[in-house]
Formats: structure tokens, C-alpha cells, sequence
């Protein structure tokens, strides 16, 4: 009988460990797929692309054993070879081919030429070509920086003692209501895609006090903006025992402080091909919501229209103004108007105009939202029935109250927009592996 | 300007470190759910629900200034009292309550007996009262376990040069094809929710080399079973430079042993509370399909019914086999029938009857499949005109292909079942935080 003990050792190597080798003139194997091939007459560069990145590889006419002509970029192979440490390679080291084995052929020649520097596309063609522009080095890099930012939240709040949950994405209905759902044919029966996990994440606060979930919610929305997308990646996570939305917020700034730190620890490569300079997350401006409008408007002269809402202008204006006064890439906007927050959003006893809640802006753009919740059973129903709504489909999650609640609070990081507003990009459709949105179902 | 700048300290502790306080007559504060009241007259025990376990809290007539008449089982408070180190008590310690603030309180009884060491209802009602039955101690240790299968899986790939991705789960196009797509309106066109991150992760390895993603998928699959829910959380990875789908199952291996160790370092205690026994993870055996068929039903004189595929039943004594013969907890069993497999599977060419490929059962239970995936362009396309396939909605996932590459393979592990048979349970429903199955749609 053959057993599996483990994973299986290679004789292939990679980036990090062929730089780790001090011995000169050491027969190394290593694979990877042909990035780009600059043929010098006599000798050819050879760039592969592997997955911590380029290593550039020396084909020689009479030395090494293999056709050049047959390589192609997108060419798949597996090569042996001297490691030689030549300070002028990328990354330090080059490989002086001996033997190539082709692994796997491309059929046709690549449709963009992804080993640029800068993927110079339109996004459409980016967008529509996505198997292969993100095979360009930098376009690639944002999701590994995206990879970042999760593991940073999650480790963060493993660390502070909340519990990862699942929750159902197919449910019978919408956490936010409103006209903003996917609808679908459940087994005959009309089901629809979760806005938020809002409601399972509020039913466990009463079983694990804090939890947390990084999974993808689904928004009909019919806007078709840069900062919009129908299905993102949602950071959330929801608190019990806290004193005031003060907590949740700091919570939010201990976890952006966190992920900072594990990006530029273990991301710093992909942070310097991007040039990302990691903003500052020592010390975030509160401010309240009124007040916030009101600075804006006088340093900037520009009239408030509308007292009870944001316009993305005024966010704008608001990341500017907290920028130029206090240097701060972060700022929480503070007790948005209650008729703009869901129901459950718990209202200010000192001003029920206004609920305990906030904004995170990052860099002129709204990338979390949250706040405190109602926890009282009888409050929650107090406020069901002064919004004119229905109780209906809400049996479980009113249960959950019904059966004691503690105070508590929680949020939403729109993944997809906070890697968008790190990068300095304009779309957040740059910073999204695949995105859905009014027109875009594919690939 | 007020600014945040951190995680805001608390005065009131944790069971951990309550534990960790060797001061005798310490006065602490904590916070927590009430999980039941033990009135003995003078005294009372009252045990605090907390995120990492139970609390033994002492109340006593005229010490502790509140009045116990105004406690429940669900009331949330703040308390403050001596702590004092008692071997008799849950985890060594107590506090004497000297004063309680109430935080919250419920509004009706539980509905069932959620203190009680086993909830002894159906597993119907259990999963009707679900944001109740889950604060049982019991109940929710599953999904802690849940919780650290999901960590060893992630931490392990991470630490294998896997990149972490996140795929829309609304498409055009189902990955395996058949009957069992959830259907939607997508702005007036017809889309699907994906079954699988099949294609996406596939694309990916042309970017990555290697990548993994922990999210949801969708069945509509009509199967009323006890280990069949039409929406599940997927632990999925692809791998390319594999030199064979042996690769794949040797990661799976190296996978499932981190996976083991972090419950054992890391939730010891919930292991305990479910009396697990942890499954030996260091020699798999991995049989052909064939062979396992024809050992199985040797053994246990079983006649095969249908050599081109495995019954549950057959999986049962298979595993039971391996059991037996090799106290062996998993086993692979390889070469599964072309035709039982999707398109993308790639044929043993020693026999094109069978392909690369395999599940991974445990404990009687197929929790992995998996296998080497065609990577070439014209012979992925020839496959699909065999099967009478049309590309239709495939561009980008062939485009892939057609621009190069390697030779890669992977699997999905289907999170609820793995955690249902480490558990011992006999329904995947019950290691499911919130299933969605036939008749199930809420909570």
C-alpha cells in the first residue's frame, strides 16, 4: 500500500530560496513561466515568471541544451542551470541555463503585451482580458497587497477574541431592505442574496460576544460609478459589551493599524513595484457629522445643500480638510442622520435626529460603515414600527433579542474600496480580481 | 480634535485572564450573559456566559448590593467582586459578586434549556431556534473548531506560497455544467451563482502559480441527505508545476496535519468539551478506485453493483477498510471514471477510461475531490467536442489556456462535512452555523 505523509520535497527552487544561496556556482532547477525573452543574438534573457517574482535567466547559443526558438512567451518550463549572483539581475541573482524542458506551449501569442512595466490598456481591455493582464507584475501585486489587508484583519481580531463565522449568502430576506436585492427561485421558493450578513452577525454577538466574517455581499444597485461594484468583499465584524460606538471605532483603528503593519512587513516588495506609501494610522480625527460639513463648507466655501447627507464631494472635502489640518489619511465621521442609517442603528438619546454610527473615510472615499445597534427587544420593535415597517421574515433575528442581547456594535470595510484608496487608484474596479457590475457579468 | 488611537482598555477581564491572576482577594470586574442561576436560598450561583467559557460567579443575600429577583437567564451585566481561586469551580476560579449592573435584559424565557449540558431537542428545532440553541456551550464549540479548521488550512497555504483570492460568485456560466445552478435576474440577464470556484482558480494559477480561497458555493441540487446542503463553505486551492496530481494530495495531507495541530495547540479546550478525538493524519493511504471497490467488497461480501462509481455505502466500507486493515482515518482513493468527472479532468493516459484525479474520505465520507486538470489548449478543446460540449461562455477560462499554462491541479474540501465527521456527527446540518437545504431557507 502507498502512503501520503506530507508534502512532497521538489528539486525546483524558489526566488526567496535561490537568493538564500551563498555557494558560488551552484546546479540549481527551478521553473516558471516565460515572462519575456530578449534575444541579444548570441545570448537571450530569459525572464520567468514565478510566484514571488522575476528571475532572469541566461540562454547561451552551443551552452544551453534547447532550441530558443521554441520558447515563447507563456511558454511553461522547467530548467536547470548555475546560479550566479550578479547585482545588475533583478532580485541579485541570474540563472545560466544548461537544460530547458518545456512543460507547456501557449497557442497563440499573448493579446496584450503583459510584460510591460505598465499594463498600458484601456480597463475595459484589462478588464476583459483579466486571465492574462493580471499576469502583468503590478497588476498582480494590488491582490497580493489585497491578500494583505485580509490577513492583517483577521489575525487582528483572532487576537482580540472574536470567533470567524459563515453565515448563508441565499436567505429569504434582505438585512437592509430596500430595492437594492438580487432576487432568485429558491426551490419555488422567492429567495434572495444577502446585502450584508448584518443579521446572523447580530444573532452571534449573542453566542461568541464578538465575530467576525470576510466574505462577499451582493448589492443590485443600479449605480455605475468608479466606487460602486454588485458584489464586493465585506470585512465585517460586530461586537458585544461595548461601552459606545467609540469602541467599535476603535476597534476599526486597531485594525487598520494592524493590517498596515503586516503589509509592510511581509508585503514589502509588492509595495514598492506600486510605489504605495503606507498612510498613517497612529492617531484617527472623530468628528461629528454636522460638524464635519461645517468645516468643510467654511475652508472650503462651499454651501451645505443638504444637512442630513453626504454628498461624495463633501467626502472629499472633508479627507481634505482632515489632511491639511491634523495630516490624517483616516477621519470617522460621527452620528449620521438616523432617516440614513437601517433601522437597527441605535439613535443618539441625546438627539434621536442622529443615530450612534459612523463613517470611516479613507483618502476622500467612504470605505467602512457601522456603528452601535439597538439591543432592546422592545426598542428594536419601537423602532419597526415608527419606520412603517413589517416584522415579517425577522422572527429569528427578533429572537435573538427576545432572549437577552447585549449592547453592542459592529462594521463594514468594503475590501475591494479600502485596496482601491491604499493604491491610489480611481476605480474600484482596478482593485477587484474579477468585478460584477451593471454591465459586466465576465469573466 | 478627538482622536482614536487604539483598542480602548477595559477594566473588566477575560477568563483567561481572571486564570492568570495569582493575587488572592483581588477585586475584579467582568461582564457576561447569564447562563443560569443556581438559587440554594442564601446563596445563589450565577454563571456568566463569556466568549472562552463559563464563569462561576457567587451571589449572596445582603453581600451582593442587587437583588437577585432581577436576574435572568439572558440578562447581560457588568459585575464586580472578589476573585477567589477555587479548585470546585469551572476553570479554578470564582468571583463573589459585590455589585452587578445590568446591561440588558430579555424579554421572555428561553425557549429551550440552552444551560443543559446536551440540548436534547431535535435537530429540527435546534436549527428553528438557531441564534438560541447555538449559545448552548456545546453547540458552539463546534464552530470554533470550525473556525480553527479554516485557520490551519489558510496559515499552512500561506506558508506554501498560496496566494489568497476572492472570486465573484455570480457569473454567466456554471463550472461543472449539469442541472444544479441556482438561477438569477442580473439586470435583465440571465446569470447563475457559482458552483464552484472551479474556473476562476483555475485562471488564477496562470497568475499566482499557486492560490486558495475559503467561501461560499451553491448547489441547487435536490438531494434531501444528511450530508448534502445546497450551500456550503469551500476550502479550495489550485496548484501549477505539479508533476502530478499526487502533488495535490500530498498538500491536501500536509493541509489536513497543520489543521490537526492548530486544534490541538489552539482549541484544546472545545475539543475537550466534545470529547474529540483528533484523527491520525500522518500516513494517508491512497488506493485506486478500482482496487478500493474490489477490497471492499472482498472483504465484506458486497457484490459491485456499478464498477464506474461509488455508492455511499461503498465509501463507508472503504473507509472502513482502511480503518481496519491501516487504523487509517483518510484515505485517497484515485483513477476515478472520465465520465464521472467534470470536462476539466485530466485522463490517465495509461487509460483514458479513468482520470487523475481522487477523493479524499474520511471516516466514511467523501470530504475532497480533487485531481490534475488539463492544462493544454487543443486537448482541453478536444475534450469539450467529445463530451458534445459547447465553449459558450468559456472565452476567458479558455483564454487562459490558450496564452499558456502549466501543468496544476487542485481540490475543494467542503468545510461543514469535514467539521461534521472530526465531530462525530451524523448531519451535516449540525456542524452548519445556518444550513440552507430543500425546506430550509431561514434562519
Amino acid at each position: 500500500m502507498e502512503f501520503l505523509s506530507g508534502v512532497m520535497e521538489k528539486e525546483t527552487l524558489e526566488l526567496r530560496e535561490l537568493q538564500q544561496i551563498e555557494e558560488k556556482g551552484k546546479t540549481v532547477k527551478v521553473n516558471g513561466a516565460v515572462h519575456t525573452i530578449r534575444d541579444m543574438g548570441n545570448i537571450a534573457f530569459i525572464i520567468l515568471r514565478k510566484r514571488e517574482g522575476l528571475l532572469q535567466c541566461v540562454y547561451e547559443e552551443g551552452v544551453t541544451a534547447f532550441s530558443l526558438r521554441e520558447l515563447k512567451e507563456g511558454s511553461a518550463i522547467e530548467a536547470e542551470g548555475i546560479l550566479v549572483h550578479n547585482g545588475k539581475a533583478p532580485g541579485g541573482i541570474e540563472i545560466r541555463l544548461e537544460a530547458i524542458t518545456l512543460l507547456s506551449q501557449p497557442a497563440e501569442p499573448m493579446p496584450i503585451p503583459i510584460a510591460k512595466w505598465k499594463l498600458n490598456t484601456s480597463l475595459e481591455t484589462n478588464l476583459n482580458l483579466r486571465p492574462i493582464s493580471l499576469r502583468n507584475i503590478r497588476e498582480r501585486a494590488k491582490f497580493k497587497i489585497q491578500e494583505g489587508i485580509v490577513r492583517g484583519f483577521r489575525d487582528f481580531l483572532y487576537e482580540q477574541g472574536f470567533t470567524e463565522i459563515h453565515t448563508p449568502k441565499i436567505g429569504s430576506k434582505g438585512a437592509e431592505g430596500g430595492a437594492n436585492i438580487f432576487k432568485l427561485d429558491y426551490f419555488h421558493r422567492p429567495a434572495v442574496l444577502a446585502q450584508s450578513p448584518q443579521f446572523y452577525k447580530q444573532m452571534m454577538v449573542g453566542v461568541f460576544d464578538r465575530v467576525f466574517e470576510t466574505a462577499p455581499v451582493f448589492r443590485a444597485e443600479k449605480h455605475n460609478t468608479k466606487r460602486h461594484l454588485n458584489e464586493y468583499t465585506s470585512l465585517d465584524f460586530e461586537m458585544g459589551y461595548i461601552d459606545g460606538f467609540e469602541d467599535v471605532m476603535a476597534m476599526e483603528t486597531g485594525a487598520l493599524q494592524r493590517i498596515m503593519e503586516v503589509l509592510k512587513q511581509q508585503y514589502s516588495g509588492e509595495l514598492e513595484l506600486l510605489k504605495v506609501k503606507l498612510p498613517d494610522t497612529g492617531r484617527i480625527p472623530v468628528v461629528r457629522f454636522d460638524e464635519a460639513k461645517r468645516l468643510a463648507s467654511a475652508k472650503y466655501i462651499r454651501p451645505i445643500r443638504n444637512p442630513y447627507d453626504l454628498e461624495p464631494e463633501e467626502e472629499i472635502l472633508i479627507s481634505r480638510y482632515f489632511q491639511e489640518e491634523y495630516g490624517a489619511d483616516f477621519v470617522f465621521v460621527t452620528h449620521y442622520p438616523s432617516k440614513k442609517r437601517p433601522f437597527y442603528a441605535m439613535d443618539d438619546p441625546a438627539d434621536p435626529v442622529f443615530t450612534l454610527s459612523f463613517d470611516c473615510l479613507f483618502r476622500g472615499m467612504e470605505i467602512t460603515t457601522g456603528g452601535q445597534r439597538i439591543h432592546d427587544y422592545q426598542a428594536l420593535l419601537d423602532k419597526i414600527a415608527r419606520r412603517g415597517m413589517t416584522t415579517e421574515g425577522m422572527d429569528s433575528y427578533l429572537s435573538a433579542f427576545k432572549h437577552g442581547m447585549p449592547p453592542h456594535g459592529g462594521l463594514g470595510i468594503g475590501l475591494e474600496r479600502l485596496t482601491m484608496k491604499l493604491l491610489g487608484e480611481d476605480n474600484v474596479r482596478e482593485t477587484t480580481l474579477f468585478p460584477r457590475d451593471l454591465s459586466r457579468l465576465e469573466p
